[in-house]
């Protein structure tokens, strides 16, 4: 049983469990991959203890995944970019395999866009400022490219917001600007590093600009794949 | 925090969680409703089990349940009709309250349709062989009018494995046959008490014959409305 520290937030964690069931190929219920997903929203605010010392979401992750792990998980995801901020934390004494959503999007990016792309990383302030995503597609030999101070404050963040507010639809039409505007600043390949962000461009229709590696479904990739995998064995 | 015995199917755990999250008046992650959600599906088949003498879910489903108190659970759902067959069971020795599916959907077609109405119940041959709803409905001076052994044959369970296959699309289209047939033969509202049927219609558009009840959005509904009134207090 996969363990999933979710709730980061509730609709991301919603469309993580639609693709998990999308990217499985079954017949009968008992194909699907078995998880237990921890959907508690009641963590402290992750872009604010990353950029301006809000207080660290570090104990409750921990205690999520603890709990996780003592209800029998075998492996642990979160479907969260900006969590990851504190992935090195949660995998310190973790007696279990955490699939990464930073390493499979790198590479992911790696596979669809070849080796010396630059790809354009569409996250939260926190998540870039972080240089989590530079840094690990740059282990993996790609160039990036951020959105910038306008895009953020005009695209990216209002985009974001909306989706956690329910406001899908209107979503989808604020993000453009910054994929447009990544594509023309070289940009081969967008990732799509906020877990909102897939949900704000499928209410929105096709983006223009570069195509877009969805952080999500990449890691739901992943998961079914390594559930398949542990489950072979 | 509310434990969810899910992946009865996973697809329809998935649309539950979708219906709480859009149930929830929320501007940010915090005011949605913590769920710690059991999504496995090695849990051995319902409707062998009350029809056919086959393994009983009862004991995976109680080993479930106990998990989810163990991590703290305040409060439990089960998004499946058919399981709720074991809900006295499972109800037996729990610390905290359990919310019926059954008998938030009784309560909601009694709103919907008034004293004396008679509904269609459409669900799995074992949810209505238990008498489950029947009885329920019957407590509250329903009446109720069941799908035909044709119905069942070329519509609704064709309709239920292919939404458990994944092939949604194809499954609203088998279902409306049912749903003409029971208002034909007086039912004024049609349950939906199969929480794959939700999402086989959701497919297919808008359904013939009489306005249907949502048992996942209603229970739904009632999760988020207990929530809030656990929080308040």
């Amino acid at each position: 049983m996969i363990g999933v520290i979710g709730g980061m937030g509730p609709a991301a964690t919603a469309d993580f469990l639609n693709k998990v069931i999308e990217e499985t190929p079954a017949e009968h219920d008992a194909d699907h991959v078995p998880l237990l997903i921890s959907n508690d929203p009641r963590i402290p605010a992750r872009p604010a203890a990353i950029l301006s010392g809000g207080e660290s979401p570090l104990p409750r992750l921990l205690d999520i995944r603890n709990k996780l792990l003592a209800a029998g998980a075998t492996a642990l995801v979160m479907p969260c970019n900006t969590a990851h901020y504190w992935y090195d934390d949660l995998l310190h004494s973790c007696p279990v395999p955490f699939i990464s959503i930073v390493e499979c999007n790198a590479l992911e990016a790696l596979r669809l866009a070849g080796p010396g792309a630059t790809i354009g990383v569409a996250g939260t302030r926190a998540t870039l400022a972080s240089g989590l995503f530079d840094r690990t597609l740059a282990r993996h030999g790609l160039q990036t490219v951020r959105p910038t101070d306008a895009e953020f404050e005009h695209s990216l963040l209002p985009a974001i917001a909306a989706v956690k507010a329910g406001r899908i639809a209107h979503a989808g039409a604020l993000v453009e600007a910054t994929l447009i505007g990544m594509a023309e600043r070289g940009a081969s390949h967008i990732l799509l590093a906020c877990t909102e962000l897939p949900l704000a461009l499928a209410a929105g229709g096709p983006a223009g600009g570069a195509p877009c590696i969805d952080a999500t479904r990449t890691l739901a990739r992943a998961t079914v794949a390594f559930w398949r995998a542990q489950a072979a064995r």
